[in-house]
């Protein structure tokens, strides 16, 4: 069985860039170490979940290790919870939430609380050290960008099947949560969820920092509206999968999301000092912390790097390229240190993240396998068009994974 | 509508071998026939089942005759009673079961007998006719390798919903088979499973062949612990399917499992004389038997050669080529004497062996189709490397039935 080593530029694929003369960033950087692993690989293209589906971060991780998300994506409430590095186990429900604004007969003023709520971090704090409990769920609230929150809910008669109190429109009353089923979790659950939203209430009408919002005429944040109730489903970790053999996993990412999900599929998690999620990330202190997994004995182990996808979303090539070559020189310590004769490797991009759309695309994203038993294609040069005549052809969904583990014959035997 | 001739090399499919200066046993072998075959058909890759999936030659071949495994593949204990030859129906349950050694108080003392057991067959027979039925169940044993039988049982009410009787350590009793859900039929059949374990403990015990073993210091085989049962899938017929049109089939095999599905999906089998299954098989009056049938009037005939597996388990690879030279000259013998204007010729893999792993993988396998309608990719070379710039691309699963008779004209149409 061979070690692996799993390289995601985040959104690196792209469309070609009329500023770049047609061509994309991948086609522009210049990475010899990537295009040396190249020559060696076999090339193809992949579709993340497939053919033109639009994936999220969330549902191309899981298919990139080997989950159906349309059989594990539990919906936004649960994965959102986990981008906000939320504790959040098998069973627990999870939703997500606004500070708003109403007045003493609970009629929403404002959904948002003004949106800009640097408060956020502080109230969350001072709600989780009043609340905690309720009835008999343990409630967590997270603290999340501008005026969101995510809060999870756990308990072993939890139920999903219940709607908002948000009523997703100002000038009405909050809604009373009910239950969607005709279940007794349900009920309880959202009596759960009244309950609570009431106690939100309570404890930051007067809450000092309110009080100062009202006084520079600000709105203040005095509930907090929930929605979109998702369970949390049990998911086996790689370690424990029928299909697969696999050991200690480690995974690389500065990525709250990406930690989150990784963790929750059994890899220990890193982010090492200079490592940003950012344009400006230290690649290489990345590349390090994978050589030292690497020896330590990890048998897969997964380096993640977000800022293409930050310079993509930012419409930003130029950093986009600058990623990419700063990427190729973290490649090469790599491949100057791991024994090529004993790894695979393989690099792609989670889905594309045109500069020119400046969100994700369902196109097809460049993937390329490096395995010592492989003869490879012998393409000099990575990227959207040349990975297109590679004889990996077209991959999508979990097939990434399970031809990664094959080349490293770590694949389980389907009948005898 | 075209004849269809399917040939294949089981575990053909190979890696570069480092002793064959990196290329592999279907590169090396000189086969000109099939070399001839392949300028005037199209070539592909196909996934046995999907990519990087590690098939077994029971579920590959399922797939193989177009009947996806992730829906018909009842379990080991089904087929690995067909793979030795056993009369087993839809609805009937198998096991798999092993003859052990206990003590008076049916404690385990070793789950092999010994592991070496001449007497298994005698022993079969013995059981067969000493029981035959159980409360209103038809129970038949049949003989495997070494300590290992397989048992099925008939009736209109069995289950396979039931815990095993095999301890699966030493030192312990006997387990009491249960029912695995709340469902008289399962209570049924666990209490046939406890009566079935007693009484080959009662006609094992003294049987003379035990006493010789005892004797001579060998643990007696004086009980059959039973475990992993299993209910064969209703599978309808090549002839019973609405999506293809198919008359008399033919499958010449010497392999029990082969056989085994062949016949449960309404091919006649026959292994001619010198067809072993072996490196040292008769290829040629295999395909003598193919030439009859199709001149019989078969329309799709199936010659399976399992020596390159044999082979490529050994590891030698060597022999492999050999054995690949001599499939090429029955390819000649059956191209020279077909109607290649009215026949489709399939040549292709039932899944990688490569003879550096000595197992099955799951990469792709290389395939090639020619058909009198088609025009040929003109790649004069049936190998791995070569087979993936063809233009069928990369197929998988059941795909490549239905392409094969569709170039045959026998696919029926799905809408109007």
């Amino acid at each position: 069985m061979f070690k692996v080593i799993l390289i995601v530029g985040d959104g690196v694929a792209d469309r070609p860039v009329r500023e770049l003369g047609g061509k994309t960033p991948l086609e522009i950087a210049v990475k010899p170490n990537i295009d040396e692993l190249s020559k060696r690989a076999v090339l193809g293209v992949w579709d993340p979940i497939s053919p033109g589906v639009r994936p999220g971060s969330d549902t191309s991780h899981l298919s990139l290790f080997g989950y159906d998300p349309r059989r594990y994506y539990s919906g936004r409430g649960p994965f959102e919870a986990l981008g906000v590095g939320a504790d959040i186990r098998p069973g627990d429900i999870a939703l997500r939430g606004n500070f708003a604004t109403v007045n003493d007969e609970l009629v929403v003023l404002d959904r948002r609380a003004g949106r800009t709520l640097p408060e956020n971090r502080e109230l969350v704090k001072y709600l989780n050290e009043g609340i905690g409990v309720v009835n008999d769920f343990e409630v967590k609230f997270y603290s999340a960008t501008e005026h969101r929150v995510a809060v999870v809910i756990r308990g072993t008669t939890v139920s999903a099947d219940v709607s908002d109190t948000d009523p997703h429109e100002v000038g009405v009353k909050v809604l009373k949560s009910t239950p969607l089923s005709n279940n007794e979790n349900a009920v309880k659950t959202a009596d759960v969820l009244n309950k609570l939203t009431l106690m939100t209430y309570k404890l930051l009408k007067d809450h000092p920092l309110n009080n100062v919002r009202v006084e520079r005429g600000l709105p203040p944040a005095n509930i907090v509206l929930l929605r979109g109730a998702g369970k949390m489903a049990y998911i086996p970790k790689l370690q424990e999968r029928e299909d697969i053999v696999l050991g200690k996993c480690l995974a690389v990412s500065a990525t709250a999301m990406i930690k989150g999900i990784c963790k929750l599929i059994g890899f220990e998690v890193i982010t090492p000092p200079g490592a940003t999620g950012g344009v400006d990330t230290n690649i290489m202190s990345k590349a390090e912390e994978v050589l030292r997994a690497y020896r330590d004995g990890y048998e897969f182990i997964y380096l993640h790097v977000k800022g293409t996808d930050a310079a993509s979303h930012d419409g930003n090539f130029k950093a986009k390229v600058k990623v990419i070559e700063e990427l190729d020189k973290a490649v090469g310590h790599l491949t100057n240190n791991i024994d090529l004769e004993s790894t695979v490797v393989v690099i792609t991009s989670d889905h594309a993240t045109p500069t020119s759309v400046r969100d994700h695309t369902g196109d097809p994203v460049p993937v390329l396998i490096y395995s010592p038993e492989l003869i490879g294609d012998g393409i000099s040069n990575f990227n959207e068009l040349s990975a297109r005549s590679g004889s990996l052809c077209r991959l999508r969904g979990t097939d990434l994974m399970y031809v990664t583990l094959d080349y490293a014959n770590r694949v389980r035997k389907f009948g005898a």
